[in-house]
């Protein structure tokens, strides 16, 4: 902004081009969509198309649209009638079906600092591969821990040190949600976790596991929204650069 | 209903047939649905058909009788095989699939005054062009503001004159349903506020964006149910002809 | 903007200058509350205080900050406490305890159009009183129709023609909260549904009648938060204001 | 009881057999199901058979054995594959799949007494139906009024001399469910008000009907679950039988 | 209305006065509530009085004008400032504090028919009270059975026959609200269930009283509010009215 | 029964006492309580006694009649004002107001076998002690670990023998209710979880562990109602009974 | 730990190794699962793999892994394809489609004790078979008792004696689920509670019959998970272990 | 745990000494409390204590146990009869009793890096106050941002570069809980939300500020329990601590 008042204070920017470019943000308006180009720069990551709600046409003409401007993109809650819309979009396009994510990076950042990711139980995975790729395609050296659930502590037990290890943590359970809690006893960096909805009866598509993380007597627990396994895993890359490249 | 007792006291009209017409209102009655005639006047909008429930062959012959009687008529919430069962019973039905809404209009009336139909995401045009629709079908000037949500503010900067050159706003948003109490703050004249049923998890099928519109903090702000973007049209509409065509 | 603007280029402001003056809004900060000035030309009142949640002493100092930058001022969910200490920094403040309303308003400006605020029972009163205290200090005229609820539809049928005179209505209601769905059916113009806590068991704290009146089958009606009888009245007041004097 | 004792104190009855006769009530096990005949005397209705969460096979099977013992049988939410099961096994069994019965009544008693059924809306009337059938099926006379919803309550002006006749109501609603609140306000019957799961949004599946019934400000409403169409049938028929044959 | 028509084609009523009898209902309008003077003969008690949420002196002079019209009076939901003021106002009156009932009936009716009220605990009595009371003014003798709740059946053994003597039956339940199902599945007239807030943790303030009356596998059950005595026994005393005395 | 037969077929009981006897269970009705004195021999423990919305005389009266018939009595939900009352009505009564339990038991069974309570917090001891209490006046060994929650892990590592010793555990916990988990997946015996009501904000009064505990992913953990460490305390004595002295 | 402590202090076990074997649990890690070989020696029972969101890939591999090492296994939650990846890797493998279970067990352990498992409907039978067959596998006895609810008490009054010889109960109901409260008064061992997500409307999968049994005001009553008859049978099964092989 | 086994290699420690070593963690067992002195160096903060559910005695005992060990001690959900058995047992504590805080540091360490913390409204001061003073604790330089709303945007204009310039940012929020979506859409560090309960009818305590939180549009958002403004501060610390010290 100060470099615009500059130009017009010095007379080579006409007030009306200022008042015009002072209102106007850097997006690109598709009419259904305002792609967002501030963002890379910003958050470590280019604009990420959310699927859900969106009809494969809309999601390949975004996805394409940042991929243009920002040299790769990442799209979630992916369901097959979007894969095969990007893939006829975007040439080389990846995608994991379970995790729900398609991706194209053609030039990946090198990886550092560590992040763990770690599920509770085999059904949980999904979730967490969605965290793990998301902080992995954030720049993240990501290690993960499966089915390690409370009900077999010992599973844990030859873990700890892993853990402790890791700038920040994804911990993803579904049912009753208590290994955030577990976990958070356990180390002393920051622990994002996040609940599934795997359950049946009172989970209630996730609520059990919500309430439990929410009500987490750890401290250094904070939670995301059910199944946000992409919420999860840029928290935890976003904690990881500032660890590894603090301002 | 002075009328008709001026009738009876001039022996012009029998008692018999007095008590009679005060007891039967100008309604059609089809066997499963009182088809209501008086409404057109009184609401600038004929007979308004909620397919949602009722089988094909009974929005049809609504739709149909309404039509017959107010020479247009809006169908909402309609299905593939509702519109299939429409188009065979009133030719020259036109529809927006994605909006869920049917109509006939030979004769639209001038447009007029201004709404705007402002929207968060991609996901959430199908509710604002219905409450789009809605308000055109009345006889309002739409403008249409779509992906402009809170996570990026910088894409309301350039409309905010837009914004408030409207009589009234339809703001749809779904997830945390946020938007209308930004906007609540930029402009002085009504807010519509439309939650959408966007989101998963703990969005509950909008209950969070719901419930988030409820409790804004701006003022000049009031909710209809979620994904109701006919109710949110038609009231935006409904100010909008007071402000031009006061009483 | 553009003004600010023309002051740089014609060098009349320093480019410093122009940038503090861009990034700072016409407000004033107390230290616990940043008051907004801009609101009164804006919305047609100068800034509400709501009350709730404050100490007397931030209350007070707020709405005396309010007061005399705007020459009137309105404070909501007003508890005896507040009351005392508003008494002290405003001389001459008025209130209505049951309503929770305090105001001072030395020069009031004249009333105009027509307001109606319809409660269902006695007890929904308070709610229906603050609602019609609001649009009258906003310059409405408000004609009040108390204890006329649904299970006695008889008392409403001596007031039909004085409701549909009215611009807008507030329709205030406990329990099940069907009033509104009713009025809105016999009426053209907006009717704002406003939910109560009155009731017991199955009421939720007014849940059951905020349900019912989102759920509301007639066209025209949208909805305030349970007792938000201000956010009811300023809507009424504001459509009525666009109905007298449109844009 | 007196009887069996009796025969034990004349030595007509074995205690061995004596104890067991009390401890053994008169139904047939199945298997999977423990069917009883006595209800038809004491409820004026043979069993009746609950299909949800049954196999076809296990329907069929229950239904031909109330049959056969009781003469005629009715079983609620019936599925197409039910209704194929039931027509092989009791030839010249009817139904109504909108409203989810089938029923076979080859010597059904005279009607008497009258019971009126009442929605509000069209997409009511499967629910409404139920209830119909089944107070037809237990010997009452039956009146229908559809669609006569609170949004126009003109529709209902010329119908209260009809509901007033009526021993008992049975009102179905969806939605905002306030149909029985205002019926109960001009009626002093009986009112069975019936909660439907038609709407979207904020209805819940009809727990906003429920919850508005539940509180219904009118006096002489009681509540049935949410769709459950025969509960309300079978209340209204059963005072209808009191009011027409008192004890 | 016949009348009045009749009147007005003899024309010795004008039409000016008709159209305003036409539009008055036979209300009193106190200011803040219309006392309601047909209802008594509607619904053989008068005007009840509901004091949850008015204050002492609303009550006391809605009580006294309805005591004035009808020659007696029931106020519902009486707490002890309420119970002072009436006692100023209606000389004579009595009340039952646990029940929360106030009523002065200087000439109560007969006696007739038979209510069964049962309560499931001794911590139920005061809302079972409320139903006795209620079904007692308005004419029907009331047979108590308290404390009788599922933990125990054989409590219920020595009363079956009592329970299947009533015309109508209120059954009163906190906690898991079982009783319902369990005396519905004994008897054949109405049981109108009654769920109450006595409970904790997971009761949540009756709601799975509620829940479990709404799901009641017995047929012949329906359902009022919570703690709704009033509500109960209103309804089995209309039940009770129709069995002695059918139309 | 049989017993009862057989004087009846002897001559020695007549037919009317029989008919008598059989209706009449063995309780004594005070008037508004029916106090069971058939449990005690059933249950290992005289009747309970519940206090929760009883008055301090009816809890009195019922305690009294408990401990003249069986010698002991309990009484649990014990607030200041019952016991004023049982102190004057039982001579020698004790309690512990924090876990509001009130009882007499002068000639105590001996204990036997081992019951473990746990709790995970020092706020959840109230709670633990009722449970405790309740198990130890049922004739079990009790061994209390408390404050051993989740957040800290190593305070379970040293009890870990001690657990598995218990034939049956309490575990009471509140917040996310996660500790049943761990425990049980330690341990091979039952572990009967008891939520309690302790946390703030979206515990949701002990909604959370309640959800938390049902949705367990470990096997052999069934759970009480929240905050009914009695509940818990009587299972896990009555299994504790079981393995000490197996039928 | 003790013996691995005595190698250390003998010098034949070397400090690394020590180190590794106490931070390594005895598991084998498959990648997207870690089997407890653990637990069937504490269990009484080989893991059991819960198939509920996982592939069928997944499942048959973790199954052959438990078979492999504990002789048997049993699998819940199976659908129809889980069962076919089942049926290539275990031949031999059993299965109960209703009960959603598979297993092999080719050596059984000879049942003994006494478990009965109650339905109080015969839709609730799937479930309750998932219990029966659970304890069965454990090596308890089971009996049957099955549509047995509260409706109609009749049917439970032959099965007294035979519910008072288990060592422990299942109890399986949806709707009200009432029927666990009926038999916690009438038998003094423990009584495992079983919601079913059996009904419709406001029985909100389960949540009713959940509420109600958390509620029961019978003693001896503990709670599972809505649908979760694996949980419950192993609980009796557990309590039924401790009564026939005291500790 | 290898020093320990190093010495039982050597003979220096006894093996039985050592397996007490080894279940022996390093904690005061108070009786009522197991404090934890550990964490300290864990967590970079002594052990907190939450006194929510505490007496005055024990939260006093524990307070100054960890004193005495960690030379500093924090205490939240302080109630004034907290504070006084606090100010007795540790002279010199502090409090803040709006933020419900009481501590004592006498030597506190020095402030680094940069966390805003930033509020809504006023009346959501106590418990971002409670997020703030535990930061700066815990080392953290604080800014503070108050009464920010998202209904007057302007109010967040000349603060954006001082939230981009913090490590972490704590926004609080009651109502509808927008703020953080707002925030987190101009800033790239992470955002902690955390939702208050200051609001009234449907904001439920806060339960729509959380979901609304849950739901945010905006990456980098993660959210604490409703008021649990020490949650947020200690996570906000966190984060900051490894900006400015990185691993």
């Amino acid at each position: 902004m100060r470099k615009l008042l500059e130009g017009v204070a010095a007379g080579t920017l006409a007030v009306d081009a200022a008042a015009r470019q002072l209102e106007t943000a850097p997006f690109t308006d598709l009419g259904f969509a305002n792609v967002d180009h501030h963002r890379a720069m910003r958050d470590g990551l280019p604009e990420v198309v959310l699927a859900l709600g969106k009809t494969p046409g809309q999601v390949a003409a975004i996805a394409a649209e940042v991929f243009a401007a920002a040299g790769r993109v990442l799209v979630t809650r992916v369901e097959p009638p979007h894969l095969d819309a990007l893939q006829a979009a975007i040439p080389g396009v990846q995608c994991d079906i379970h995790a729900r994510l398609a991706w194209h990076d053609p030039h990946p950042r090198p990886r550092e600092g560590n992040v763990a990711v770690v599920s509770a139980g085999t059904s949980d995975i999904p979730v967490a591969e969605e965290a793990a790729l998301t902080a992995e395609m954030m720049g993240a050296n990501v290690h993960r821990h499966f089915d390690v659930g409370v009900a077999g502590l010992h599973r844990l037990a030859g873990r700890i040190d892993g853990l402790r290890a890791a700038n920040a943590l994804v911990v993803v359970a579904g049912m009753e949600g208590a290994l955030p809690s577990v976990i958070g006893g356990l180390v002393a960096n920051p622990v994002i976790a996040c609940p599934t909805s795997v359950g049946y009866g009172a989970s209630f598509g996730g609520l059990a596991a919500l309430l439990g993380m929410l009500n987490s007597c750890a401290t250094g627990v904070t939670v995301v929204n059910i199944d946000n396994g992409f919420g999860a895993g840029f928290m935890a890359a976003t904690i990881n650069r500032l660890a590894v490249a603090p301002r």
